[in-house]
């Protein structure tokens, strides 16, 4: 059996992923949302099921809210309820989608009174950070337009930067904005944060605490994501992951499940830029479960972060910077290949016991009953979805 | 001014485009739908909006149906309130991916219970053609499956077979099955039916009554999808078009919007293959106006689709053939690019006018106070939606 | 150690991947061919050394020829010189993309002249395989255009047709022609073959020693094509792959160098299908080996598949199925992902040295100093290439 | 017929397009390059016909140089001769990508030896300018990697920014240096400067003579282009345009010829950000004519641009942001179409005649025998081509 060196066991005892509260609420697609039983009613269930992705493998210390689907009178009571669950609240997401105001847009809108209400929406999110405690506000922009002419796209940056700096402006010392770019959906023709480049351009201009979130599905079919990794830490401005994995556009299905290899690629840009288990970089998930268990499909893709994190870490630098400096193509290439096809997971189950965990964290929940449990109480009320 | 001949004047004349009902209803995307105001809230409804399009145009004679969301007490009903707003129920399109038993299939399911609801689900669509008059059932699977592994994609493929044949021994003498293709989405990983030669290789094993639609926002990115309308007309095998356009995925913008040069080419292929005003080749829109006005909307549709017909029907041949034969690449693209350029709008509105119709049917509209009017009147009760 | 059982070690016993003539010579884009020393001048060196792949791995006991670049005089020479080396010669490729005639188009040439030269060329193509006795002419068209209107798409489909059943006619009972399809290069704005679905279109319609051949890098964006695997083995249409993988374009990168995953699922597809070691679906590489040693290329390439097909074979069928008929979606992808990350290389190394081959073929091809030797030896004469 | 006002005139006079030396030598694929009678054979020959397309157009004054492509003796001569023509040097383009040393890297490599030969390639490409008088260096890099792991991305990518540096520091007051992005090709894993981003931060890093050079066919499929060109503009570092086309990859199609809807979106944001006539941002053809006539197909390319730029001067600005600010989409939407709709080539043609030149230059080209002549005087030599 591979064994795991006593350096990368501690890298990995100390990796943290955060979970989206909205994981564990129902999605889909335009087509339709299939409800499953036992889905949370309200932000205090999502985050017991998110603690219990965290008993089961550790992994998972802190849980990301969406305001105003995570909405509540005391953000105190869920905070102790988090903590009394042994998680934390983590990130605090804005939406800036689904209000009637904002079908032509938000933060970038040239009408005055949405766009100062979007704003006013992002400094609700602060003050809903102070209360949790939460560092980022991250923003995910869903501006866009469809038909060409629709907008001015110069105009509405202009004005993204005048919204932003004025967010930027409330965030408190230890608190950071991280703003989210992705290729295309919900709008069809331009979207206003569309790459990297954007983003980066964007947040450089407001100052240190404003950083880059990389979703690892937002990008155009072909892109080098490990690349884009790579550049942002080179300059310093990847402040986190929000992980999951596609075969076309942001199919939000579980990392690592469509493209392993590429996973590992961007754990080695992360390693090798001094990106894990730093504090400036968030590893975040944002998954949607339309048709797999929820509970299980977090566990399923904090263990795929980790056991592609393990296999990143496996990678023989000596030996690959040996063969690069010798422009020994094949010989480098066998370098990276042979961490990742090690099988790191018996090692990993092997250590997960020596921690008191379960070996295997997917059977551990199957065995404990807990989703005909919630199946059965949870009755009554709306499930937790995308609209509420 | 350009002048269009008497020929292609003729042909313009002989054009009929088929309107889809859900395009009035509301739709969005998983992030939100956005409703308006005078969204019907019913098949009569949508219909009298549909009417609206081709009176203002005569372009649009039909409408297509979806079952369930057609659903009436009286066929009878619905199409005598067609014929008295002057147009005729048209294709029924069924619906397999609403119903919690379809979550994991329905025409492809391994149970067989699931199986034989949605072949019945079939039938009963082709009752309703029997009491509409329709020709056409239009079946677009949204079946697959969204992690490799979830399903075996080649017992499904023979299941779809064997449920397309049951189907299709239904239909009447005069009736059609026209199985439709998609590249992805709502499935993330595999889909059933996702490209033009699997919808070829099933309909050509059921026999001469089973044709292919080709929907034009359904193809992988770069696709030369004029090539493909030229192949199934070659096979004759091209049983339908839904128009639409996109940017990025199945954005399901109005046709011409996105790239109107390839709407162009795709219509000279219709004409070099005999498609244009043959029976045997419907056309039809297949768009959402997620935040455009709905019905405008479909009267920019139609008209884009006659203004580029009258472009390809410009479309010097003998100059092309001459330019081809002597491997003329420029001079060939040239007698392209004429025809593409030619603005045939100012004939066309002259043309409108000497038929009676106004000159600018989207000026009309917006002056008809149709719109204000409906926003009044449709109060109370549900808009429609994709679902209901 | 991971063991592999008998009935897997039997299947991989008599797994024979064909090497192409071509990976040997010097290759590269059009910015630049870089030359390596050692690359063969003619077809016997080229033939030496992928006899030395076999050597090592006994995976690759026939070597394809490409026409005009290995013609010869004498092909019973050339066929000794194989045999005595331990490889035969295998499928013939006809070339109609170098000659000024060819410059728009070949079997779809509208001038009958070019046209007939085609056709002949394919004719003599089988005159070769008569004398090598090779089975497989393989047909990849470079055919196509780079302008709208350049050429009449419907007239050059239906050419082809009529051209492709002259060579089918004239070939032997039990020689096949294999029709390869291609997504778009050297043309760029029409392929006359562009998709699975017109190569499986015009073969069907010559008969049963027509197939289609699968070049795994020669799709659209985000094409699933292990579903095309399992269609064209569905219909009995699959005759060959060519192996190679990509990022972008037709790269010809070392096969499951870009996505190991995906060919794993192709390999999984293939045993579903029954396509594995079944003389009717040839295993073929087609790769360019641009900027890394050509030799040790294809040994790598030939182990990639060898091991990813044990990856395949260990799919435990019985718990796929049950977790598929469950709906399991986790569980099912978790039986495709356990068989993935199981490490073949340690029982794959121990067979090796069962049967007398190196453990590590790459390290015992370095080891053997046939490269440095082929460096001194070939010294003088033309290097072999595309143009040659 | 369309009226162009004073004002469109003037600006459309102003227009200045740059050609590319190596437009007039022969191009092609890996596949094959055609040559064709009257290739020039030599600096002075391509000057020659990109003086012709001036000649008969007045839209491309100046001729862009390729180095080492151009190298010639006496610089000045090169410059007289231009100048008795008509039309003066342009761009001096680098070229690290066909040297031996270059095969793993140039300005990226991580040999001190060949870096600083890269280096000092750019230096002389200063001196080549200081003779010629050409403002701009253009940098375009096809630095990259074939394999993962194969090179340290992030150690290149800062060795990249050392050696701009040192580049940098030699440029005189009035020279700039354009850093081209290109997506992929001729690597086929990882480019070094594959994304606007990377290519803004780069040169960001240097200075305000540094800016960023935008080739049309170098992004990911679906990048919607136009939001690049208006983030550039904003952020000042809009250095020049590569224009070209395509339908999948750099296929370096005639511009406007696979999207001219895309082109018109272009221009139109080019307007809308001040890049007109403005001198901060060159407008250059980067094209590859493999297989039409070289000079018509430059002359078609200007004319495409010029045509172009008309249709987007004639976009009703004030109707436009009325209907945006009113929210209306479709509206809007018209407002642009119409633009690109109108027939702007019977009043470019009139203008052309009232300045003398000929209405239709590609028919003027034609009738005036330059191709017949120059495939007589240019026998013997060898004809220019990327290789030389």
């Amino acid at each position: 059996m591979t064994t795991l060196s006593p350096q990368i066991l501690d890298a990995l005892a100390a990796q943290a992923i955060e979970l989206p509260s909205w994981a564990f609420g129902n999605s889909g697609t335009r087509f339709r949302v299939f409800p499953t039983a036992g889905t949370p009613r309200d932000p205090f269930e999502k985050i017991a099921d998110a603690a219990e992705v965290n008993r089961l493998t550790t992994l998972a210390p802190t849980v990301a809210l969406h305001i105003p689907w995570d909405l509540v009178d005391d953000y105190s009571a869920l905070r102790r309820h988090a903590e009394d669950l042994g998680v934390k609240l983590g990130t605090v997401n804005s939406n800036t989608f689904q209000d009637e105001d904002y079908k032509f847009g938000a933060l970038t809108h040239h009408d005055d009174r949405i766009r100062r209400k979007a704003i006013d929406h992002h400094l609700e999110c602060i003050d809903v950070m102070d209360a949790t405690g939460s560092r980022d506000l991250k923003i995910w922009l869903a501006e866009g337009s469809n038909y060409p002419g629709q907008n001015d796209m110069r105009g509405r940056q202009d004005r993204l930067q005048d919204s932003l700096q004025q967010i930027y402006a409330r965030l408190g010392d230890d608190q950071r904005l991280v703003l989210e770019y992705k290729f295309f959906e919900p709008s069809f023709y331009h979207t206003d944060v569309p790459d990297w480049g954007t983003s980066y351009a964007q947040v450089a201009s407001l100052g240190e605490k404003a950083m880059v979130c990389l979703d690892t599905g937002h990008h155009a079919p072909g892109t080098n994501i490990e690349f884009i990794v790579m550049q942002l830490l080179r300059l310093g401005k990847l402040g986190s992951f929000d992980f999951n994995s596609r075969f076309y556009a942001d199919d939000d299905l579980i990392v690592g499940a469509a493209d392993p290899f590429q996973l590992f690629r961007i754990l080695v840009e992360v390693v090798r830029g001094g990106g894990l288990n730093n504090p400036d970089v968030a590893f975040m998930l944002d998954q949607c479960h339309n048709i797999e268990d929820k509970i299980p499909g977090q566990i399923r893709s904090v263990l795929n972060v980790q056991e592609m994190t393990a296999r990143a870490l496996l990678l023989d630098r000596d030996a690959l910077t040996a063969a690069q400096d010798a422009n020994d193509v094949l010989g480098a290439n066998a370098v990276m290949m042979d961490a990742f096809y090690t099988d790191v997971r018996p090692a990993l189950a092997e250590w997960r016991e020596s921690r008191g965990l379960p070996a295997d964290p997917m059977a551990a929940f199957a065995a404990s009953g807990y989703l005909p449990r919630i199946a059965d109480e949870r009755v009554g009320g709306t499930q937790a979805g995308w609209g509420a």
